[in-house]
């Protein structure tokens, strides 16, 4: 494979680093922008929580190309908490200055088919999937995928949403229905053991820097725990690293990568079992199984998708300890005082107006002595 | 000691914290506070770095009582970045709502010769020292704890500023008038082997956390690297560890405390040395020497020192490994592109406009392996 790299504009402490998104990926991107000397300046349709901690805000619609102009006219490079800019918003404002990750990786990322397609495509094991355009397709689909499988919107899909279980017996067309009729695909359930992700960055001159493997747990399709390092071989995280690696050179990719796969156990015939690895989604932006870094790691996934962004050299990944990281659905945020009480713990609460049930609210994060680490 | 507790109002995340100063420590506190779910109001008499990363400021001189009492009835506590908080202002907040650290800890760090007096009355000892308060009190002064000595403004000084050295033959009106004619104090000049300093926190219940003892080297009374652990006897850090809390508890102290020290080698008998510990100076905020907390320990000084006047639980101080911090003063910010290439480095720019001789533009910290941790 070819690795291209890319010149960006020089950027230097001093400068305005936009971003699209008030959440609390914004919000960690602007606090680690801001220790690297840069200011920022947040575009939003809604005002949020990462507003609160940037020098600047444009509180206006995607679709807004005044506002887009001012914005792109303010900032030295554009980047985003979520993957799912309108295409035109980030067209108007890749015509005038960097985007970065670049629309390659939107495009490829915002929908679960062309994602899937890209995948297996460079040769990486996704699960079995169909398209599917309507109540026939499916029908297609379902014969050949098998049940249970999982039909899924092929855009705008997070945390569960989007998604429906085709189990025995289900009514197909009600299935097609209860996502709105748009376009999906049917996937394959995969049998996994555990669910990992590879948190990882590329520069601008192609460098790679990964974290150690994340192992991830799940609660009503909500991230709640990562724990670090994965409770996995050292050749299934090796291999998990070298798949982000060919994901991110492929497209050649400018930032911080999430790559969640799926572990298989699969049954040798002399009775052992190997591990494989299935992708399961790749997020093109900082992830929440990647939050423990701020505490845990040399350079945090935040500080790292800055020093891409601007074209500077990455930082080291290396871990400080064996990581707990739990999220803080909804009312767990009120336990804040008790997370406090553990002095050992580090409370990231994310300045959310409302602690509505299943919303993000914070994340602690425990770092613990390691003997394999150093 | 009696040991009081000061109850303090429920501060909960989502309030604001008030921070009087707009420089980098304020900056850092704010950032802090923003990842514990705060928010924070920087007022300051110029906008600075601070007003970067705060979601409100007010530029307003500290004497502007109708600024002031908007601003107190904006925040849930106030706290500052600098000693020197002119009194009126302290006492015009403080009847309002809490100013943290208190009144006390203000009083008898914004004066040398305050200061000193409240050290020896508990027993720490410092360089010996003189009022001094005409040309002939200085005289009387100098002959009492010779030459060389060092004669300094009571207040307003820092980083060497309001500071004359008083070697052999130099004329004693000049050295007085060079410093504004202002009231003094003399001191003995300490003959160090080492600087160090400890950083620490006292919490609203009387709890204490203290990091493990700093090495400090000046460059032109400017602080230019700090390492942590010291290289000191263990039973010379935990004694410089008890003096602190010694201190702390005698001011009954609420937040980060700095207590700089001189480390002085005693020649004994038998031929061997024991270490010494002289008391140089106070701070009543967080400090330059603790900049490595944010990278290098559970709990950074700035997150303590917000934990603190919330009156929450104290964090862990806990270390990664072995620490080296580096001042960037004026000039050296122009390497940053360097530092970000030695990818276990932690850059650190704090968003100055100019990069006066003398400034704080940054600091950089590495956090390396160390075997006697864990």
């Amino acid at each position: 494979m070819v690795r291209q790299t890319i010149t960006l504009p020089a950027i230097a402490p001093g400068a305005t680093i936009g971003i699209l998104g008030s959440g609390q990926l914004g919000r960690m991107l602007a606090m680690a922008a801001s220790s690297l000397g840069l200011k920022t300046h947040i575009y939003a349709p809604e005002s949020g929580p990462a507003c609160d901690v940037a020098a600047h805000s444009t509180i206006a619609a995607y679709e807004d190309t005044a506002a887009l102009a001012e914005f792109a006219a303010a900032v030295s490079v554009v980047t985003y908490e979520f993957e799912n800019v309108p295409a035109d918003t980030a067209a108007f404002l890749s015509a005038r200055l960097p985007v970065l990750p670049d629309s390659t990786a939107l495009v490829t990322t915002q929908d679960r088919l062309v994602e899937k397609d890209f995948l297996n495509s460079i040769g990486i094991p996704t699960a079995p999937y169909r398209a599917v355009e309507d109540g026939g397709s499916l029908a297609r689909a379902v014969a050949q995928i098998g049940r249970p499988s999982i039909l899924k919107t092929r855009r705008f899909g997070y945390d569960g949403k989007g998604q429906a279980l085709v189990r025995e017996g289900a009514d197909l067309a009600s299935a097609f229905r209860s996502l709105g009729g748009h376009p999906c695909i049917l996937e394959g359930v995969v049998p996994f053991v555990r669910e990992i992700s590879v948190i990882a960055a590329r520069g601008a001159d192609g460098s790679f820097a990964a974290w150690d493997v994340c192992e991830n747990e799940h609660d009503h399709h909500i991230l709640s725990r990562t724990l670090v390092p994965a409770r996995i071989a050292n050749a299934t995280a090796n291999e998990a690293i070298a798949l982000t690696r060919r994901i991110v050179d492929a497209l050649n990719y400018i930032g911080v990568i999430a790559v969640e796969m799926f572990v298989v156990e699969e049954r040798q015939i002399d009775g052992s079992s190997i591990e494989q690895l299935v992708v399961n989604e790749i997020a093109p932006r900082v992830h929440n199984s990647g939050h423990w870094t701020i505490d845990g790691a040399v350079t945090s996934q935040f500080s790292q998708h800055i020093r891409a962004i601007c074209g500077w050299p990455l930082g080291s990944p290396r871990r400080h300890g064996r990581i707990e990281m739990n999220n803080l659905i909804g009312e767990d945020a009120n336990l804040w005082r008790d997370v406090l009480g553990d002095g050992a713990a580090s409370l990231h609460i994310y300045g959310k107006h409302e602690a509505r049930p299943g919303r993000k609210m914070g994340h602690v994060t425990r770092v613990l002595p390691d003997d394999n680490l150093q």
